[in-house]
């Protein structure tokens, strides 16, 4: 089952059991997918929205062992986590621009996963049960001023650096997800769930050991190997079979 | 002029001008102080809520020369932000909780700046502009896991590692303001804004080149010399003449 929040009003849709896109009249934070109430077919899911807007985004570096070999990293003996701002929050086909203050802007597809509700010092099976669901996103990082802060907010938080969507996944079976990065139509990553070094319900329960998680709030799972350079006018993908695919294109901020 | 939040209902009050605290009618992120309308006294201030709910917190570290001596770290060249956690946020006289996962929890006693108004590449003057006023805060950390993780996000995060009030002073002079931290009485920061690597305003306008920062959101600006550990018991206060005395207490989280 597919949850899409549809613009410009924000209203959420989910696929019925033929594929339907339908009108979700219950509040899919509080009532269970099996309980969700459908409406009319939305006809047109032109104006999709990033399917959340998390209150904090807490993300994890280094979770592939090949990603980490590229960085030139020692492997980390505990997950990396780091916060993203939730203002570079954007929807699916949304412009990525590439601001002024980096020379290295790069893509890192992931696997998002939303929480349905608050987690707090959390054990595994309270994390998997607090799972709403899955998304796709782009993790947009300027590599040179991340090697220049230590604490990579500045790297990881311009504003248009965290595309997500188009929809969320609510019964995923997290470990056996897939993740592809494309660009301009040309695969660069490809990852599964089962080679990350923290899989997302371990990353849950630590995470949540450190701070409170709210419903909404997100977490990205790391990136595979293969991250590369974002240029002006490239279309950038993250898939996740069965989930979709999130398109983006990227825009120098000059121009216009 | 002071604005407070006062519990259990959260409501605002601000101290008209012969320093009564009265209840606000106006909305202080929308009308300029100036034009607030007071309604009736508030008696009792016990109940004091921190006086702001961020949607995100940026800190930034080494803005104190004296600071980045004593924790023996190269003088950094732009100014080095982080992320904190919101759910982190404490008010007034609530207790700091020692988390099990720290063997070395240390107090930061900082001008915390408030954002009226959304603010992006702003210029000094849009920023100066958009401070709503300061506050107190506490930037408690983790010092032995800000050593293990470069991020910082989880040694900052923690609940409770964010205590805030107990008011804003919102006619503040920023560049005159002085900050000093007491814990059981005994001083062991002060620190004047003047001494500052980066003062407020110019923090303002580097974060927002890298980030919307939006209306609430705070602006830690660093801590002076004298960082110490806190343990079980303690009191920590965080004053900043003019704008008032933050109490905490620290408890151990085995305790009870």
């Amino acid at each position: 089952m597919l949850l899409y929040r549809v613009g410009p009003e924000g209203f959420y849709a989910a696929t019925d059991e033929d594929g339907d896109l339908r009108v979700l009249h219950s509040e899919p934070f509080e009532v269970r997918p099996g309980g969700w109430e459908l409406g009319r077919v939305v006809e047109s899911t032109k104006g999709l929205l990033a399917p959340v807007v998390p209150g904090k985004i807490v993300g994890c570096g280094r979770n592939y062992r090949e990603h980490v070999r590229e960085l030139e990293n020692p492997e980390p003996e505990e997950p990396v986590l780091f916060l993203k701002s939730p203002s570079s929050v954007i929807g699916p086909k949304a412009p990525i621009i590439l601001p002024p203050e980096s020379e290295q802007v790069e893509f890192e597809g992931e696997i998002a996963v939303v929480l349905r509700h608050r987690l707090r010092r959390a054990s595994e099976d309270e994390a998997r049960n607090a799972v709403l669901g899955v998304t796709c996103a782009c993790d947009v990082t300027a590599r040179d001023l991340q090697r220049r802060d230590a604490t990579f907010a500045r790297a990881k938080s311009f504003d248009s650096f965290c595309p997500l969507g188009p929809a969320i996944r609510v019964d995923a079976e997290l470990e056996g997800l897939e993740v592809i990065t494309r660009v301009d139509g040309e695969e660069r990553q490809r990852g599964e769930a089962k080679d990350m070094t923290w899989g997302p319900v371990e990353l849950l329960v630590y995470a949540s050991r450190m701070m409170t998680l709210e419903a909404g709030d997100l977490l990205l799972t790391g990136t595979p190997g293969g991250v590369g350079r974002l240029t002006d006018g490239d279309t950038v993908e993250v898939e996740i079979p069965g989930v979709g695919v999130l398109s983006n294109t990227v825009e120098d901020w000059r121009r216009g």
